[in-house]
């Protein structure tokens, strides 16, 4: 089996469907990986690509992609609801099936100084690429947004300096490239209308407030039904069914259950596996007790 | 993705490892089919194949498998614990992936008529390739073993004659094929040392006693502990998820937990995913949302 590679890379445009387009052939044009799902945000002026396939394939796809959208947006124009600094404001390499983390890391920064000497436009290395503690975490390299980040290093300020390429942005702004475990984006419905259950949950399970490690969690109301909205940045420490049971116990704590759950975007197939495992109790399954296995 | 089928053949062997191997070689023989498990059980006086593959390359290989076991054995010497009618015993054809039952029905009855006219070898039809409902059972067919089915050819009873071939018994016995959904044998250990327990819980689960419908089980104790053994004969309609939550049920009345669960042989990756989604209430879960659907 052949090493294969993910990345989501998120570029500053939502609105203006041909620019979409173009950008996401470019992502499309190589032979070896290949664009499975994409999606735009017109409030957040945003779109997502998810792009799946062999770690050439995907570095070389990745690159084009960025030299489009360098090509037709133009950050000084860009207005949005989500944070962003570059034209391509994040792109991340995932591992899913024979290659390591460490792998990706490397792809990341090969494509990153490759995107500097190239095109000229600076990178910033995050999570597991970053090559220092402050920048393993996205929202402190992108604070202040393109507008913020223009300022401080027009002001000289080195410790907003990218790890490549000028520090100073043109048009196309800056690129955050790096490394991370697959995300999932998992809801759970509760069986009430009160959004307050939803919020007071989130604050009881996520990282930032005292809860699980790799977990992000926000309450909300969707459709008039209360939701647990969560971010699993790494699902092998922090799983879905440890997650869901713990938001189980706290909803029960307000005489409330679990209406059901979504996912949002793809999901690793050993993320249920995993749950399957830890539910039914199968301690000791094998990986070669999946029939499929043998194919 | 090329249509995949499991088979498993039974043969009455399970002491002579030469004749063993010489059988599970005529499995393996086969470019597109392959043995992926075998076990022998000297007590049993039986062997369990497990092949994947093909569907034609399948078909072939059992072909080979069962004119070498028919080569090899003869049925009036052999002894062994376990019901067996014929030196190839029985042999299902089980859909895995992008194949129909009725086309494993279609290959069954293929089968089982070359059997008949190239080895001479009477053949019976069961569970979905029957062509009398008390031949969906293989108990039925098997009534009375190698000894009391030539009985009772020989006198002539037409209620037995086979499906295809001569309406008497050689030394190799007879042969069953047909097509069944794949089946899986998972047990439950209790956190007690009393069988009794194992032995009621099962009872009331399975289908000859009144319960789940695709379920048999009996209650053991294995090292000690108190087990719920269980055949799931179509985890589909009768999933693991629900049986698990069963027993857990049914052992909180005499007030004990499960302490783990267990595997025997393969299980397909779907009872797994299914699992999964029902614990985690994944209602909407798309096959396509599961990233490993893309490769």
């Amino acid at each position: 089996m052949s090493a294969i590679v993910e990345s989501v890379p998120n570029f500053s445009e939502g609105r203006r469907s041909d620019v979409i387009a173009a950008i996401v052939a470019a992502y499309n044009s190589v032979e070896g990986a290949r664009v499975i799902d994409h999606s735009a945000d017109a409030d957040h002026n945003r779109s997502v690509v998810t792009l799946l396939g062999e770690p050439a394939a995907v570095s070389e796809a990745l690159f084009r992609g960025i030299a489009k959208a360098a090509e037709l947006i133009d950050m000084r124009q860009h207005r949005g609801e989500h944070p962003r600094i570059g034209a391509t404001d994040v792109v991340p390499f995932v591992p899913i099936r024979d290659i390591s983390m460490a792998e990706c890391v490397a792809l990341a920064r090969g494509l990153a100084e490759r995107v500097s000497v190239e095109l000229g436009i600076p990178t910033y290395l995050y999570y597991h690429a970053a090559t220092r503690p402050d920048r393993e975490v996205l929202a402190n390299i992108r604070r202040g947004e393109y507008e913020g980040l223009q300022a401080e290093l027009a002001a000289g300020n080195s410790d907003r300096a990218p790890d490549f390429g000028p520090a100073q942005l043109g048009p196309a702004g800056a690129t955050v490239i790096g490394a991370r475990p697959p995300l999932i984006a998992y809801n759970l419905y509760l069986s009430t209308g009160d959004e307050g259950i939803a919020k007071a949950i989130a604050k009881a399970i996520r990282h930032s407030s005292g809860g699980m490690r790799y977990l992000q969690a926000m309450g909300v109301l969707v459709e008039g039904r209360a939701q647990v909205s969560m971010n699993f940045l790494d699902y092998t420490r922090t799983p879905l069914h440890r997650v869901t049971e713990l938001v189980r116990r706290e909803a029960a704590r307000y005489g409330v259950g679990i209406h059901s759950a979504e996912l949002i975007g793809l999901i690793p197939q050993q993320a249920l596996l995993d749950a399957a495992q830890w539910y039914l109790q199968l301690d000791n399954l094998r990986p070669e007790s999946v029939l499929e296995w043998h194919f």
